[in-house]
């Protein structure tokens, strides 16, 4: 089934929003097995959008509107896929009403008449309800094909589309897609490839793609089935053959799943408590955890050390420390680690210390190197690395090179 | 002028990558006041790619066209191009020399055959270098129209367009465009914009148009004349109009500054120094302010305490206030900035303690309140802010209010 995507709005067309909304939507499109050719961006103008619809229309099976639902003159999606569609517009008595609801539940005292605007629909079109705004979601099928309006809040269009259209998509295909993501770290992309060069080789179904992100390989396990339980049938036995060939190297197969999230899972399994010592990354190793909700019962408090005194004063690293092997050095690296444990009582410090850049390079010291420690009960695991990149990218490699040496220090230490 | 952005690529057209490139071109673009009417994406394909091009030659005068200029088989967006054009495709000796040099300089020992692809250009074309990769960029003019190639890594992409194809575009248009951005925090858009609504009623040229930042508000004033002297000579007396109606809460009107770096500027201006406490934003100011390079001198350490017994043990937080009050309260939240500033001998103590969500909330403290504190020299100033938004967002704009807290403090105390 051929698909494409419409994101309305002038705002995305002049850049001034980037367009997470198509890539959102093109992903989940491609994971249910549609055909993807298109994407097109138009801004809030009667005419273009009318023209691209009508062209998408004869070129694709199904087309994706998203934005330009809402309640100003602005916005004429809807307005405009009834002429092209040559649908009357009508009014949606169940929509006024969770509209009224909506505001009422906000504390809200006046509505303003243009909020009934979007009440209004094609008729005969299906009415999808957005639980996280007023303007609701719209399917209009007609002479075989079928055109489905989305609100362009990011969060009203995720939301509603992981809901109820992904459902209805889905049904519109003759198979089920089942996928599954497995999340390995540890490895480098090119490895992994060279790992399931056969299996990529020889795929039918399932079919297997691999995704890098920064710092981990994700690796996309599809089937097509008549159901979803024949979809597991066949995706099960290629998740065990990841299994046996990455081992631990694979820390998740849940797909919202993160990397801080498996680690904090351990440690809540092991009853561990963990801190942190940064210099280079100061405060983003912490961010990551912090971002976590309940992570407080593992994840007490952190240190951000950016200066010499600081790693002198705050977490006891010897003045002959630095003053012989440098800020930047394995033995730093380890004290850091080592005495932020010991000071807060944790079972676990990690530490990291590293040259960020643009500048504080020296020969031996280039732009890039970084040293990570992670201290268990006493003992004390340690790495260099040189990371490419800019400062941005270099402190958060930094920050995943950390999170997997603590995964791989929580693992061996059973 | 009417322009037209195609990104060529199947990860961008299939969801694997979002596409900033597009926004990135867009708002070049529209500053330099060329007219956006469409965006397209299509994938790696021949026909579907020739067709898309046909169709934006047939409505635009400009079409920039990302991605598919590399050395690989897909890469065909130049071929695909010269096609529609109706141009031979002949090797271009500056750029073999280059791609050459390029492989030298990395320490590569082979230059696979593949490579050369990158040095055949359409006849007749302009080669744009590339310092960052071995792909050029390629504008090809014919029959009134412009074609414009440019390579998909968004750092080869980005140092192109601000070197030569910026300044090619300026000289297609008969006139000069320049903008200037006015960047405002701590006040919100909607006032803002009521502030300016006499501006943006009778603008003409200078144009000004406002957008919403998280917890800022920037101002972009875009002048169009005959030379840049000429329209610097048009937005200098409204950056002085705008300097008079906003004052101090304009922190700066230099494009590429944030709001973390004019502080930062601030506290060497005035040699001050900086620490930070932070609970529920856990590590993520600090990260803020050491993502710009050389702050050590003004800022060398953070604490992240996100449990009680952490502000007990690390920043001296008084038991019974934490009792009395809990550790989201205004007088928490002051000890906390009064401590880390006595503990670390720093000039200023910024403190953030506050309920990100999900989880955490009473009924007397709801999700997002947030207590935010500064210590300068043994004065507090202390905020209550009640936040809207999920975990993430709560999180993002207690870091801003503290920078925008902090700059009030600086400024405060001369």
């Amino acid at each position: 089934m051929i698909t494409e995507l419409i994101s309305v709005g002038t705002e995305i067309l002049l850049g001034n929003i980037i367009n997470t909304n198509a890539a959102f939507l093109a992903e989940k499109c491609a994971l249910l097995g549609l055909s993807l050719y298109h994407q097109s961006v138009v801004g809030d103008n009667e005419e273009r959008l009318a023209d691209q619809l009508q062209t998408s229309i004869g070129r694709s099976d199904v087309v994706i509107l998203s934005g330009g639902l809402g309640p100003t003159k602005d916005d004429i999606t809807k307005e405009v896929a009834a002429r092209v569609m040559n649908l009357p517009l009508i009014e949606d008595l169940h929509t006024k009403k969770r509209i009224k609801n909506y505001f009422k539940s906000t504390g809200a005292k006046i509505i303003t008449d243009n909020n009934w605007k979007q009440a209004v629909i094609p008729e005969g079109s299906i009415v999808i309800d957005n639980d996280n705004g007023t303007a609701p979601g719209i399917i209009i099928e007609k002479d075989g094909k079928t055109v489905i309006l989305l609100p362009g809040p990011p969060n009203e269009l995720i939301s509603m589309f992981n809901k109820d259209i992904s459902p209805y998509l889905n049904k519109l295909q003759p198979e089920t897609i089942c996928s599954c993501m497995v999340k390995l770290c540890g490895l480098g992309e090119s490895y992994v490839e060279t790992q399931i060069a056969d299996l990529i080789e020889n795929q039918t179904n399932p079919s297997i793609a691999p995704y890098a992100k920064t710092g981990e390989v994700h690796l996309r396990i599809t089937a097509k089935a008549a159901d979803e339980k024949e979809a597991e049938k066949l995706i099960t036995p290629m998740v065990k053959e990841l299994k046996e060939r990455f081992g631990n190297n694979i820390y998740t197969t849940q797909e919202n799943e993160s990397l801080e999230e498996t680690i904090i899972q351990l440690l809540k399994e092991r009853e561990l408590t963990l801190t942190t010592a940064e210099s280079c990354t100061g405060g983003l190793l912490a961010a990551r955890f912090t971002n976590v909700p309940g992570v407080s019962e593992v994840y007490r408090q952190g240190f951000v050390t950016y200066s010499n005194k600081a790693k002198r004063k705050m977490l006891d690293v010897k003045k002959n420390t630095l003053k012989e092997c440098g800020a930047v050095s394995e033995k730093t690296a380890k004290e850091m680690a080592k005495n932020s444990a010991f000071i807060t009582g944790s079972d676990i410090g990690v530490s990291i210390t590293g040259i960020a850049g643009p500048g504080g390079a020296t020969d031996e010291k280039p732009v890039g190197l970084v040293y990570i420690a992670c201290c268990y009960h006493s003992q004390i695991m340690v790495k260099e690395f040189r990371l490419k990149g800019d400062r941005n990218k270099i402190r958060e490699y930094s920050v995943v090179k950390a999170l997997i040496l603590l995964r791989e220090c929580i693992l061996e230490n059973k």
